[in-house]
């Protein structure tokens, strides 16, 4: 599979989860709500997490519809972790996906109300009821719903962003940083690959393997973000470049320098790939190309 | 079965729902994460919810352990709410169960954060492995997530509290009230009860005699709520007292007068013991004790 297939695969696929998460987002939600939720979500984002759900939910030859299911869930979880994290007592940022934040334009009251349910969202979308048409089986939405609960809370992503804010103007080393975005991003972009791969059936080899491909994309696509924030302007971004900088929050590129952050990218890329290699599985061409587009990607 | 039996029941159960959430909320999460959790949720409340749970898997004849995760659950929901409703950017309160709130003590971001994780820890509780010796069957973890979700998010808590945020100076009227709290703390005690149902089986009768059962509980707790806030001090109260006078919110007793909405509880009080008459259920002694407790309570 060449590039260009993957790329075709890749809009279809964008349009797909455009589709699915317009239709699962509230278009009526009390007093202004929906309007907050589907403003966070919407007409934004690389939807890299829904893209690895899928792609790993085609290497398990996975159920097709559960998988759409979790990659809504798992974007609405890194939606709403983005608008409490922009809100003033966290990082206080008025920029992101090239529009001002949900605070700045609904106030901070329904930013947080929009967060709160949209993370309650994500556990409705992967449990629908068994007379739903669209269902999937119990045993799966449990699965989903547990792999999801556990990257998005304390051990996961939560954590990681109470270990960030505590770490403002501290000289973390790298595997304190590591340990930090291994909860922070890395915890959510492991369970999107394993709850794709969760769709299906695959030996615990290569359950594992799938693992380590997410450990490894997701701290690659944190090394990639700390050295597009110094190399980048912000309206590639689309969110305020140099912000990191400017909070003195240690990054790899203040930790490694920006030659040495791009070789962590480099090995990282490499070691995603071997994960792939080493899976015995046949359909992995699709994650291959997503763990090059985490490391290539200029934003 | 008398009050006295029900009063040991009840000190019995709050101290098994303590032991429950002792054990499942993290002694260490990072960096100060898993402390602020803790005081959010240990030492302190009614723990309403967690008996609602009980109390109704006692009379579905329900699985025991499925009830003891479905409580902390509930409860961890309700928690968080309480710490991001306290937040200067909703109700900017000092005071929650006779402590300084979480803000207060740990910083907003922290605030912020602890309620995120405990939403994520409560999907976390109902969906253990199925290696765990005290695991319970996926399909009631997906029918427990799906019945949490749907009270927690937008069409529930979350929606009532958005308009709770839009009411305020503005005269509702009675229904206009009555569907800010079916959300606002209705759904979440009916979901109580239902969730504690969900555990064991029962006619399809029986589950909507429960669920209207939950709905008047529900309401009647909410009218109670609106009579103590001016008629108790808040030592008594454990909350700031007057508070919703004092933001102008609109509530059961600035809408119905204080004899309108005692008269109104004791409606509600009825409706739910007819139901529970009506359910065809033997054991719903303790629920019905509860509706009485629900209107009694004097804090």
């Amino acid at each position: 599979m060449n590039a260009a297939d993957c790329e075709t695969w890749m809009r279809v696929e964008l349009d797909a989860v455009e589709a699915a998460l317009q239709s699962w987002l509230p278009a009526a939600a009390p007093a202004g709500l929906g309007e907050a939720m589907r403003y966070g979500v919407l007409d934004g984002g690389k939807r890299l997490r829904p893209l690895l759900v899928l792609a790993a939910c085609e290497a398990a030859a996975g159920n097709r519809s559960a998988a759409l299911r979790a990659s809504v869930a798992v974007e609405l979880i890194h939606a709403y972790s983005l608008i409490h994290d922009d809100m003033p007592c966290m990082d206080d940022d008025v920029l992101r996906r090239g529009k001002p934040t949900v605070h700045v334009k609904f106030g901070e009251a329904q930013a947080m109300l929009a967060g709160d349910a949209m993370q309650a969202l994500a556990f409705e979308v992967l449990t629908p009821a068994a007379a739903d048409p669209d269902s999937i089986p119990a045993r799966l939405q449990a699965r989903l719903c547990g792999l999801l609960a556990r990257a998005a809370g304390h051990g996961g992503m939560a954590g990681g962003q109470a270990i960030d804010l505590a770490s403002v103007g501290l000289p973390l080393n790298e595997a304190q940083l590591r340990d930090m975005h291994r909860r922070k991003t890395g915890a959510l972009l492991e369970a999107s690959v394993l709850m794709g791969a969760a769709c299906g059936e695959m030996p615990g080899s290569a359950w594992d393997a799938l693992s380590r491909y997410g450990a490894a994309i997701g701290l690659a696509f944190q090394v990639v973000d700390d050295i597009l924030d110094v190399t980048q302007a912000s309206e590639v971004l689309g969110k305020t470049a140099g912000k990191d900088l400017d909070l003195n929050k240690p990054t790899y590129v203040s930790v490694l320098g920006i030659e040495g952050a791009r070789r962590q990218a480099q090995t990282l890329r490499e070691r995603a790939q071997a994960a792939l290699a080493s899976s015995g599985l046949r359909h992995t061409a699709r994650l291959s190309w997503l763990a090059d587009l985490v490391v290539d990607r200029n934003c």
